[in-house]
Parts: C-alpha cells; structure tokens; sequence
C-alpha cells in the first residue's frame, strides 16, 4: 500500500541521508519499531531485529532463523475442497541480542534519567550495526555506551556483539547480564490480516546448560516439530577484579559480569551467539553443532569476523553498486536496499527468501511471488549464487507442488501462493490457489538465471525439472476452445482487486513463455528430458498451446484489458473514494473491487515489462496511460513496476517519482507497516527503477539490451551487472552511455537497438532524443509525490500530488 | 445433490404407497434419522421430529422453534472487509415428546426383547402421527403401545400427545414417565459443511417449576439473547389406583404415573404440550404465557384439537389437491411434499421459512432463495396467506438489509444468502453476498404474490418499498458501458459450480423484472412511491436500465452462455469423472468448477422457466439440450426445473424422470441426508413438475396460462389453484383438459394459447399434438432414473440409467 500522509513534508526525516550508511541521529521512541527493521542484520539463515542491546524499549523483539515455523489452524466459515487446513508463522526464536546493564544499581533505559546522545550506523560496507549512547542515571551517573552488532555472511550460524561501557565522570559500579531468552512476550498485533498470528510461547524447553561464560538452550516447536539451539559465548575484558557469573533455566540463560570502573576505563564485553535448527537432527547433535558453531567464532574472533564481513560486501558492491547522481535519497536507498536484499539471501541456502527477509513477522515470515520477480532478478546480476539457492529450495519443494497439483486434479506442479517449509498456507483462494501464475514466474526466474550464468548443473539438475512441471500445469490448465484458441480461464493475475477471471494477459503471456521455454530446455537436453517422461509430444503440445495462446485485445479501445471483459467493466468511482479509504481492500468489500475497473498493482503494465516483446510500442504507451488512470497502488509491489514502464514510454519524471516511491517506501515508512519488517521486493525496487527503468536494461538469450535515458533529477547513473561470467559497468549521463567491461570474456550489448560486442575497450554511445508525451493522470489522490532531489525543497513545498500535473515527461 | 445408490432397485422400500398417508409398516433402525424427518409435525412455528415416544433409540433428537437460534462466530483464515463475524444456528430446544415406559420394572426398548409389530402412519388429512406397538419384553411380558402425536395448526403454541398402553395377555406393572428434556446430547454430525454446526449444551435454565401434572421450564441461550419456557399438562386416564408425581430440576421435568394393568385394561395419559420463545419479554411473561396456551388446549380438549386439525387440513385440501393417477409414487409424495409446506409455512407468521422447514437442523436452520424462488409459488396459488407472511418477514428485515447494502457500498437493501435474523450468515462470500439474485427472487415472489391475490394492503405496506429497495440495489450494482448496454458484472447466478461471473443471464432477466415492475407498482401507488423517496427520474432511471439490461447470446453456438463466456470455458472431464466423486463440491475445488462448463444446478434452465418470455420456442428447445448435457444435479433444487422446462420443450417422459427425483428426494433419501430434515424446496418440486410442467401453468397479469401435456407414464393430472378469489380445478387427460371453476368470480385462462374467461361453465380443450424431438443426453452416469410406474417393474431393472437414452420423448 502507499499512504500520502507517511512521506509529509512537515515530518523531520529519521535517518540522515549518506551515500553508503543509515544513520539515525537521535532515538525516536515513535519510530522504534520501524528503526527495528530497518537496522535488522541478517545473513539469510539467521537474522536479528535492530531491537536495542537491553530489550527495552521495544517495538517488536524479533530473532528469527529462515523457515523455522510454528504451525497453526486455518478455520473456515464455510470449508472447501482442497482448503489447506494448517498455516505456517514464523516465530521468534531465542533472542541473544539482550545485554542489559546496571549502573550503580540502576538499569540502564532511555526511557529514563537523560540520554544526551543516542546515534545508530547501519554500515552497508561493514556490515555492522554500530550504537553510541551517553547517558546519565536518575541518579546522575553519566556513562559512554558503544556496541557493535553482526550477523555473520561467512559463518552462516554465527552472530557477534562487541559492548563497551565506561564511566563519564566518576567512579561506577557496573553490571552487564548478557543473555539468552526464549518465548519472550510480544506485543498484541492488532487483527490486520498482514500481521502475523500471534503465537505465545511456542517454545517448548529441551535442555539448558551453562559453563563458564557459555550457555546452550535448546527448544522445539509444539506443533510443527523442529528444535532449535541458540548458545552464547563471551570474551570479557575490563580493568582490576571482574566477577563473572553464569545460569541458566529452560527460557533463560544469563552470563553476568559486575565490575568497577574509574573514568578511563572501560568494560568490553564481545559476545558471539550461535544458532542452529533442525527437524530432524537430535538434540545432543544440534547442541554440539552450536558449540562448534561457537568455538569457531571465537577462532576467527571479533577482529577477524569484521574482516570477513568486509571483504564480502567488499565483493559484493564490486558486482552490484549502484551510483545516483543528484538523488541522494535514492542513492542512499537503492544502496540500503541492495544490502538488504544481500541479506535476506546471502545465505538462505535452499530456504527460501520471505516478503520480509529476517527482518520482522509480517505475512507471516511467508514467501510469495515476490521473490521470484522483483527479488531475484537483482540478484540474478549482482549475486547470482543466492538466486540458484533460492531456485534451488523451490526444487526441493516439487514433490509438494506435484502433490498440490494433484489435489486440484492437475497435472506438473502447483506451487503455493505463500508458504514456509513448501505446502499451501494460503487461506483465502481465489487470491491464493488461483493465482498460479507463480509457476510461471518461478519458470521465468529459472529462465533469467540460466541465460544469465550459462550455469549448466543448475539447468539439468533444477532448472529443466522445474521447467518441466510448471508447463504441464500451464498445458493442463488451460485448454484449445472450438477455434482452436488456447485458453486459461478462472485464474487470478498479479492485481489481487480482480480475481478468477478469465485469460489475464500477464499469466497468458508468462505461461506462453514457460510452455516454450521448457520445450526448448527439454530439446537441449534430450536425455534428461526423457528421464521426466516428456515425450516429443509432449514438447510439442506445449508448443502448440504456447502458439495458440490467447491475448485479449479490447479493438474498440485499442487497449489491452487486463483480463477477458475487463474493459466492460465499470470504472471505480476515485472521485467519490475519501482519502482515508485507502487500502480500498480494508474498506471495499472484494465483491465491489472485483467487478470493477480498478487496479491494486501493475498487472498489465508488468506484462508490459516481463514480456515486452508481445507488445508494439504504440500499444505499450497507450496501455501505460490507461492502466495509469486505474492503478492505486495499494500494494507496495506497484510502484517499481510503473516505475520502470514509465521510463520506457519516455515518461521520465513520474518514473523518478515511482522510483522515489519504491525506493523509500521503508526509510520513509510509506505504507506505515515497516514495523513488521522490510518490503524486499520494494528494496528491489529501487534497483529495478534505475537499471530496468532509467537503464533500460532487458536480458535475454546471451544479449544485454539497454535503453538508458536520465530524468531531469538525475545527472549520472552507474551501475554494475554480472552476466556471463562477465562484470560489467554502465555510466549514463544525459548525452550518453558507457559500457565498460570490467571482468570477463566479453558480451553482445544492445544500446537503444544497436548491438555490439563489448570487449576490454569502453564503448560510448550516444543517447536518442525523446520526443515529450503529456503525463497520464493517476485516479485523483494517487499521484506518487514528485521527486525532488534538495531535501530543503521538500521541506517547503505544499501538499503532495498537487504539482505532478504540470511536470511533462 | 442426487444419489443414484440410495434408489437402488434393491433397497426394499421404507415406506408404503398410500395415496393420503406415508405407513412405515415395520421399524428401520437403519433409517430411524430419516424417519425423524418425513414424520416431523410442524405448525411452521414448533417443529417435533418424529422422534419415537421413548426417546430412543434416536437418529437426531430434534424440537425447534421458528427463528430460536444460538450465534456462534465465523472464523475465516484470511479475514476480508464486510465478511459476517457471527453466525447464527438453530438449535434443539426443550423436547416435550418424551413419554418413557416401564414395563414391569424393565424400560421399553425396541432394541430389546421382541418387537411384534411396529407401524407408524402420517396421515395428510388428519395432521398426525400415529404409531402403533406390540412388544414383549427380555422378561416376557406384552404391551401394546400406540401414540398419536399432533402439531396443532389452530393452536399455535401447541403440541399434544395421545399414548396409550395395554397388557396382551397377563396383568403388568407399569410406570409412565411423561418429560420436558432441555440440552440434550447430541450425535456429532462429522465435518459435512452443510449440516448445522454442533452446539452444546445452548440453554441456560432460568425457571423450573411442577405443579399437579404440569411442569414448565424456562430457560435463555447464552449468545443470543433469547428466551423460551416450554410447558406439559397432562390428562391420566387408568383403572383403578394410579400414582401421579411431578417433579423438575432446571433441565428436566417429569411427570410418573405408575399403575397396574389387566388385560383389557389400558392406561390412557394425553400430553398437552406448550412453547413460547421471545427476545424481548421477560421470564414471567413467557411463563405466563406457555401457563394460558396449556389451558386453552386442555379446554379444546384431546378430541377437539384433533378436530380443529382436520378442518384446518380439509380446507387446504379443497384449494390445494392434486391427483395423478398412473403414478402412485408421485401421487404419494405430492400430497406429502403439500403437507409438508403447509406445515413449513402454516403458522411462521412474519417468520421465515428455513429450507428444512423445522424438520432437522441441516443448513444451520437457515432460510435461502430456494424459499421465495421455490416454496412460495406453491403456497401463493395453494395457501396465500402464508406466502405473504413469508415476505412479510423479508419485509420486517429489510432495515438489515439496508444496512448490509450501506455496508457493501450499494443502494437499496441487499437481502441474507442465509439466514435466521436477518443478518447476512454466509461465511463464503463467492456463493452467498455475491449471490445477489436473491434480491431479485424476493420481488418476484412479490409481484407473483400481487397478481395472484391483489392484496392492495400488502402491496403498499409490504409489496412496494420491497420493490423500491431492490430495484435500487440493481440499479446500482449494474452500469452501462460505453455503448449504453446495462451490465450487471462480477455476481454470481443460481448455478453454485459458477461464481463471480459477468452478466449471468439468470439475474440479468430477474434483475430487469425487477426494475421494471417496481417502477410499475411506484407508478400504481404515486403517494407511497414519493413516501419511499422515489421521483419520477429514478423509475425512469429504473425502466432504461431494464430496457438496456444485456442479456449475452452465443451466436456461434446458438445458445444463451449462462453468464458472458461460459461457452468459452472448457467442458467438464464427465467421463473421466468417477461415479463416488458426486456432488463435485465435495472431490474438485471450486477454482476448477468455476472455470469449466458444469452445472450444480438449473442456472439458465431456470432462467426459462421463470422468465420464459424471453426467448423463443426454438432457443428454448436448443438451450435446454446444451445444459442438460452438463447439469449434473448436485443441487437437490435443479431435478424440478429441469422437470418444467423438460415439458415445456415437449421431453414429456424426461420430465417424468425429473418429477420422481425431485417428488421422491425424503421419501427414498435419494440425496442421503435426509437425516438433517427434508428438503422443502423439492416438496415444491413435486407440485411444480406437475402443475407447472404437465399443466404447463404460468400466471402473469391476471392470466393463468397452461400448456397441458402427459407423460405416458400419468393418464389423468388434476389439480386445484387459487387466483384472484377464485378457486379452479385442472384435469388433464392425454386428449383434453377440463378447466372447473370451483368458486370465485370468473378467471381468465389461457390454454397452449388460446384465452378464454372461464365461468361457472366446465371448459373442455382439445390438447394440441406433439412432435417427438431426439431425448437431449445428460453427462455419463448423471442421467435420472427412468420413470417406472409399476413398483414390480422397478424391483426387477437393471442399474439405473442405463435404459434412459432408448426412451423417447
């Protein structure tokens, strides 16, 4: 969703705008819970909310290892057949961020005596979360606390934290408890259907042990049927006597340190925190597992675990910075999100990616479409490691999604609208179950990596068989009407404000591509082909539907309808919607939305960008404006999307609004639901505006197209890819581009329908003139906030939306 | 649903074929449930099941009151905006019929010691249940036993019983024990969505008292906020000394009467039997209340309610009775299916009437269309007072139904799928709020009622604002599009294998009468019309939307598409189709029953037969091939239809067919739930195929309409109507109809076209000859049973089906 009111002007800014970090200046007690997400580490497999060190205040503690669930009932007023009857929710592990400290007897809380500085550093080329406070007591004990917090990328179990307190001005008694809780209280959610269920206590304790400064808890699920370790470690470093204690109970191990400090010296404590999970392994293994995940830590040490850190991301923006003249918001954010994204898949290591990475509960810690088509394209070209393991989990889940399709008398594989661990958890079909166009985009993803990597293993061993079962759904789905017209009717697209309708063009277009690209891998691999049991004829009738595939086209308005009959729809009437009535879905019973003519989220307009080669480009900007005129953005996925579009039909300046939209829609908190975690696929977004948008950058069959064109608010644009074993650069700037080959044998490039072989000499290339187009107008109230590069501008200016009118392309 | 098993030639029959009474000649414990529903008494105010005396053994215990409900709420695995939270569900209140007995110191069990003989009769002329027993006991002793049981439909409070026990052949001891049995237990009903939810224990005693013979119990639900007291007064007439004691507890009272017994003599108790429900008057009150109806049915007496009960029934008879001679079968079950609406609708008075009537709880006790589209037409042109009583109902709730309109975002009032209330309880919104032709059924109901009566009064204080609101829901939920068609998009028709779809043929010709005939009655009562807020521009408004409603039409195939489309979609894989896999609902999910040409139940079929002047003779005869070869009846409302229309397209013997499934559905539990009540919609059936199809009767504007026509299976159809105070007598014979006017003013009728005004003269008409056309097939193993009329004949064929294609019409 988008809401106007999260990005006004008069609103101070919470994080201070720098190219490569996220600073929070001071603590905002309002925006705690958002801080929480937005300064969430995570390596993919573990992943620790920005909570503060003691706890307290919290918005929403939050520890959680990728695809570690508890499982729930899914009630219905009325069952079904084929209803799946168990949910999946991500829970919050045992949180071993908790150090707490007495001073002087006094536990140390910004809520009370006076905090007179209070700075947090997300460091996106560290990979650290750095906190500096100094504070006085109730009873006037000033004192300087630092710390330091990692989610490892190279041990993947392997959490640190380096605490320091020393005393300002005079002598202090000084006690740190570093801690582990399990089944810690969480605040009530709210009944917002987007929040996670709420699930108390869900651990059940197995075993507690301490020893020296270590402690091990180890838990399992009550219903869902995995454990879980988390153990804690400690180097302590102070001057003179320090007395150091360890317990522990079933849901609590303490480490506790008390010591005496004279001004000058200065009590370290670096903890390192261990997880490990499992739904089989026993519990003395995992237990060992965690002390070992422990002692190797300790091993490598603080210094040692930084300099790991480092030269990962080191690499990693080798591959994947993106540079943004004259925006500095969105260079900051589409850095913030490149990292996050890093995050949520460095090293998920066949689990999947969720909506929110490790970054909070929302939608249940759930994977959905999302990652296939906003998320892994960015990491298809920047780390294309973490897009084969996400695929490569999805191939772990096909005997689910066969068993999925055979409930729903299907052939292939029905993978799920959203889930956890593989099976169907989502409890409202016809924007669930009929939404199978996520087998085409899982195909799609599976297309994009293998002719991005020509990685020949992952094609034979997880693409092809992927492949293979999304097309005989597709084949199985849809069927040849008395003309011979291959249709697919009752299915729902990527706009959840239509439902079960027939032939929505993006799915008929993106199973057209998934029945011809199977059949084209299948005939690469004959052999392989024929250990799945596709016969020639098989490869054939996905041939044939795919060349019979029905696309509806609305003659009369010279439009394409995003589905069969959309077009006849009635209008929804915007100008009668107040304000506050957004989310419509929160507002408008389903009923109303469906049969009407408006629109949550690009549906049409990402079939225009997925599948752009099915529409001419007078098509393309006819359709733009019309879909433009019905979009609200009610979901977050939206933005990117017609932010990309919009530069391909020459519309700049709303696509660097969009692009704003997308880019902040967490550091701004625009959908006000930051609190539950980060919006990945919007975190992608931010990529996908400046390289597929401003970039033009489209990807197929062994050739990098671009079609790079600036807005007025950006005066250069740079940004690196991986393809094909190549690491390229491209630098746009209003008058030209330049391709330079930084790595790599060398790549077919096309710039604006020119090819050419990029070897070890750059390439300039001069950018087309664009003819202006008038703007197309949004329904009133949902104009995205235009861009404005000077911060003190937006401070000034009047309500948002009122300009962007008057601002032509 | 249908079910071919449960008419199984090899099933000995269950009940005798008498043409006024339904004998069960022997006890079948295997069909006790069943029993409990075809023998209910029920004023349409109280129902008792035919439960026996003694309690048990039971299929389901079951006494109810019209509208005393328990709420309960609505889970949903993803909530949505405007989803019902509560729910509401009938429930099994306070049980009066039990009578225990004692027969020297062991209880009467059928299940022990020897059952001799055990008949029961329900006899239709003199509204009861009779039940007759001789038994001896594990011990020796023999008793005959007989009860006679009535539901007074002159008393509307009132229920009594005659029991009466005598020793065979040597002197017994023997204890009567006469109760009130609040919370009974109940069986579980198992997950079958469509039977009531299970509600223990809903009643909270408020009051006990026993006094002489009589007791009273009262007591409240504890969600609902309603009140009962169910009363018993007994009449004891034994020889000699007999001991009489009342006692009573908040969930029991009892009444023992203990005596001994010669041969010859017999112990004689009569039960007067009592109830109230309120939800607003207090417990004294009711008491009081339940106290005054006890001694009004105690001065009638035993004898005098028995005759008030016979006069009541002779008089409906007179306007109500059909003959059929040929089918004795159809002849049984059309007097019963009568009996049994009368019985549903007699006394509810401004309640509404539930589609088991009060017969069983299945379907939660809630009323649907089925009533006004179904059951309401029998009763205008049979028993009219209780027709208009039902809308009256509709019309006491319409502020509810407004409300749920503001809810949804319309105009108007948008009426419950299902409900008690009035309250919408569907917890599915697909097949219930978007259901929305029930608005429509209800006008029609109501403009069926006008022109069969031309009740003035009720036309203005009921007729018209149900009307007005109605109208105003269609003319907001449709639009015109750009060429000024009028659409009513994304609802769904009666046909529950299709949901959500464009322009539904059926609720675009009902919503169109709709329009046109309430700015007809505004233009009929310009006073009220302007009371209800309605100008001249909104009937206008109302009668261009109806000229310019689409009614879509295939015309490559030649035939009307149910809903814009649905000719597109693909068939239904019938012969891949497993026999056990019907009703579908239960085997396929709903994604793939909506987006396949298959039909639950008659959708456009019903569309003829209800707004016939819509399409041609020859449209008719082509449509109703097409769907008959994808109807496959899981709906136990589509057989009576297709009966009709089967007729009307002159498949004379298929309507026969149609007329034993839907005359026969309780009486051989062809849908195997008869258990949960009997379906009163086809107790209409019955009468529909006959009247409506073999008489071919259509009324509108003051016209009755027939189009006479005989299977070879019936050689004479009578049948008695009421119209306009007139009351006429059909007879049709294969060559001629005889037209009888029987009472009232004179009548104009119209016979296969031809109109004359029949006076106090018999008119005799020729029947016109009929041209054989080819029988129109139906999917593999979906076929009805063809129409035997000799039982012999039935015992001895092979499966069913099998010969249905080799019979012509």
């Amino acid at each position: 969703m988008t809401d106007h009111e999260g990005r006004g002007a008069s609103d101070r800014p919470v994080y201070a705008v720098e190219p490569w970090c996220v600073r929070e200046p001071e603590l905002r007690l309002d925006r705690l819970a958002q801080g929480e997400s937005v300064f969430a580490l995570s390596n993919g497999h573990l992943g620790l909310r920005g909570n503060l060190d003691e706890g307290e205040p919290h918005g929403l503690p939050g520890s959680y290892l990728n695809s570690f669930f508890e499982q729930r009932p899914l009630p219905y007023a009325e069952a079904g057949y084929g209803y799946p009857e168990s949910g999946q929710t991500v829970i919050n592990v045992t949180n071993g961020k908790l150090i707490r400290l007495l001073v002087d007897d006094e536990p140390f809380d910004v809520r009370y005596g006076r905090l007179h500085e209070h700075e947090r550093v997300l460091d996106l080329r560290a990979g650290t979360l750095t906190r500096r406070v100094e504070w006085t007591s109730p009873a006037g004990c000033r004192v300087r606390i630092s710390s330091v917090r990692l989610v490892s990328l190279t041990q993947r179990a392997v959490a640190a934290i380096r605490y320091e307190v020393e005393p300002v001005d005079r002598p202090l008694r000084v006690v740190a408890q570093s801690e582990l809780v399990a089944n810690e209280s969480l605040p009530d959610l709210g009944d917002d259907p987007r929040v996670a269920a709420a699930l108390e206590s869900p651990l059940v304790g197995e075993e507690h042990v301490h020893n020296g400064t270590k402690v091990i808890l180890v838990h399992r699920t009550r219903r869902s049927g995995l454990r879980m370790a988390a153990g804690m470690s400690h180097e302590i470093d102070g001057p003179g006597r320090t007395a150091v204690d360890a317990e522990s109970s079933p849901d609590v191990g303490r480490m506790t340190v008390a010591t005496e400090l004279e001004p000058g010296q200065r009590l370290r404590i670096v903890k390192y925190l261990a997880y490990g999970w499992s739904s089989q392994r026993s519990r003395p293994a995992l237990h060992d597992q965690v002390v070992a995940a422990l002692a190797a830590a300790r091993h490598t040490g603080w210094e040692g675990l930084l300099e790991q850190q480092r030269e990962y991301l080191d690499d990693f923006w080798r591959g994947a910075d993106v540079e943004v003249d004259g925006d500095a918001e969105v260079q900051q954010a589409v850095r913030f999100g490149l990292f996050h994204i890093l995050q949520a898949g460095a090293r998920a290591e066949r689990r999947m990616i969720p909506a929110k990475g490790l970054t909070g509960p929302g939608y249940d810690g759930h994977t959905f479409w999302d990652t296939e088509t906003f998320v892994l394209p960015v990491l298809t070209y920047t780390h294309p490691d973490s897009a084969a393991d996400a695929l490569a989990w999805r191939h772990m889940t096909l005997p689910m999604a066969r068993e999925r399709a055979h409930q729903l008398g299907l052939a292939g594989a029905a993978f799920p609208w959203r889930t956890i661990r593989g099976q169907e958890c989502s409890g409202y079909w016809p924007a669930g179950t009929a939404a199978f166009h996520i087998n085409a985009d899982i195909a799609d993803a599976v297309v994009r990596y293998v002719d991005a990597t020509r990685d020949e293993r992952f094609e034979c061993e997880v693409g092809l068989p992927l492949l293979v079962e999304t097309a005989r759904l597709w084949r199985d789905l849809g069927h040849h009407d008395v003309e011979g017209v291959f249709r697919i009717d009752g299915v729902t697209g990527p706009d959840e404000y239509s439902a079960v309708v027939d032939n929505n063009v993006y799915t008929n277009l993106m199973a057209r591509r998934n029945l011809q690209e199977a059949a084209a891998m299948a005939m690469r691999h004959p052999d392989l082909a024929e250990r799945l049991g596709v016969s020639t004829e098989e490869a054939a009738s996905w041939r044939n539907a795919a060349a019979a595939m029905l696309v509806p086209y609305d003659q009369r308005l010279r439009v394409h309808p995003q589905s069969e009959g959309f077009t006849n729809h009635s209008k929804w009437d915007f100008a009668a919607t107040k304000p506050d009535h957004y989310p419509l879905l929160l507002n408008y019973p389903y009923f109303d939305l469906y049969r009407k003519q408006v629109i949550k989220q690009a549906d049409l307009v990402l079939a225009m960008h997925l599948c752009g080669e099915a529409f001419t480009p007078d098509q393309k900007r006819r359709n733009f404006d019309y879909y433009e005129g019905l979009t609200v953005r009610d979901s977050s996925l939206s933005a990117q999307t017609q932010a990309v579009m919009a530069a391909e039909v020459g519309q700049l300046d709303l696509a660097h609004d969009y692009l704003g939209e997308t880019a902040l829609m967490d550091l701004h908190d625009l959908a006000r639901n930051t609190r539950d975690g980060l919006h990945i696929a919007s975190m992608a977004g931010a990529w996908s505006g400046l390289v597929a948008g401003f970039g033009g950058m489209r990807a197929a069959d062994g050739c990098l197209a671009f079609a790079p064109r600036l807005p007025g608010g950006i005066s250069r644009l740079a940004f690196r890819l991986r393809y094909r074993h190549n690491r390229i650069r491209v630098t746009v700037r209003a008058e030209n581009a330049v391709y330079e080959l930084m790595e790599g044998p060398g790549i077919k490039i096309r710039h604006h329908g020119d090819e050419f072989t990029l070897g070890d000499e750059p390439a300039e290339r001069p950018i087309p003139a664009l003819t202006a187009l008038p703007r197309p107008a949004q329904p009133p109230g949902r104009e995205p906030v235009p861009r404005r590069t000077d911060p003190h501008l937006r401070e000034t200016e009047g309500p948002p939306g009122a300009d962007s009118l008057s601002s032509p392309g």
